[in-house]
């Protein structure tokens, strides 16, 4: 069984507080960037792996998709979303990512944020992708960068000057990672880029655009506690098509 | 100018009983993931930037390549390719890689080994290699890795349980670094993975192949000194073609 920790309540009540949640899309440094990968989407079936409180999902429609349908393994989040939302083209829909049951090429366009290393295998995730796409379909997705997930014991050190750098180890061994974020046991699993990269060709997939996303000047003056993440990117986001 | 540190005679000197300057190809860790990102190589017009002593020239004629150009800045490191070298169809060529004059659509594969993180535009060089490959022609590609260039001050450190850590800062910061290796004052330029990659998509480039190089458990088996580059990758190679 995949590790549910959004339906923990003491991580569900914490997750809840982050700004990405109370704020939405707005909440997300990152998504200034997303959002330029994903648009065009008029007239896109849109599928959206981990699709939370739904945010997503009701943007993408604005921004004139189709549908959407938005997949997560966290009922509470899904109860959230549906409570959110008033738009009989957006479906929410209660599974593992590893086990859709969806039928072939039905989607113009796969959205994952922040959900796929959460996944073990995510070379089975890019068959389905592959999958569920039309030809011509395109993923975009981020996940936390492999900077972020590989250490054994992320955090930052301090040097003897007093500068802050971001202690790597054990980048090239993939595999589960058990850290604290919001509770203590949260399971993420580590890949390098090169393997979210690999994957996606391996299925087929052209690579179309691969951020390292970090904070611009402008954000750094309003919010100048993410000064330090120029030292290393939190956020891998990655635009692919098949 | 660029810098052209290959010709000071302490840098040439301790360059030159490095393993790989020794051994040649079979003296580099990373030659066999190299190795089958080129082949097949049978009737291919090969272009070198940084041929150094022109190892990979007189490989790739012997797997079959029609020609290969050689083209380098040290003039130390081309006088011995000339003398170690006795083919017609080996040519090497005295230049910067940022200034080549030579025509369109003249090579089917363009091969640069850790060079391209002593120049400072790669955007540039990206330019120039699309126009010198015929359509359908490949890039193959090593650099330093963006982990390794990135740091001010690169290093292991020592955490209190006495494991190391690989220590990184200034990773979305591209540009200068002066580092020692060899001799200090040596120039690179730091760019992030994205940047390469993104740099190369920018040119009509589809990426084929990218890989964050590390060794496996028999190169570790046989040189336990290398189990520290699990930690991060030396070197990054990539594959690409027009």
């Amino acid at each position: 069984m995949p590790q549910n920790i959004y339906d923990d309540p003491d991580f569900f009540e914490g997750y809840s507080q982050l700004r990405r949640s109370r704020e939405g899309l707005a909440g997300a440094p990152e998504w200034p960037a997303l959002r330029s990968m994903l648009l065009p989407l008029e007239g896109a079936r849109v599928l959206d792996l981990g699709c939370g409180f739904g945010a997503f999902a009701r943007w993408a429609r604005e921004m004139g998709a189709d549908n959407v349908f938005g997949v997560d393994r966290s009922e509470k989040m899904l109860a959230r979303a549906r409570a959110q939302t008033h738009d009989p083209a957006i479906t929410y829909y209660l599974a593992d990512i590893e086990h859709l049951a969806l039928p072939d090429a039905s989607f113009d366009l796969v959205y994952s944020s922040l959900t796929l290393h959460y996944i073990e295998d995510f070379g089975a995730v890019c068959v389905m992708i592959r999958r569920l796409l039309v030809p011509g379909g395109r993923l975009v997705l981020s996940v936390e960068h492999p900077l972020f997930t590989a250490p054994r014991n992320p955090g930052w050190r301090t040097e003897t000057d007093g500068s802050k750098v971001w202690a790597i180890n054990d980048y090239l061994l993939e595999g589960r990672r058990v850290t604290e974020w919001i509770t203590p046991g949260v399971v993420k699993y580590h890949r390098t880029v090169a393997s979210y990269v690999n994957s996606l060709l391996a299925q087929g997939f052209h690579l179309v655009h691969l951020e390292e996303w970090g904070p611009n000047h402008e954000q750094i003056a309003e919010h100048p506690e993410w000064a330090d993440e120029v030292h290393r990117p939190p956020f891998l986001l990655l635009a692919a098509r098949i």
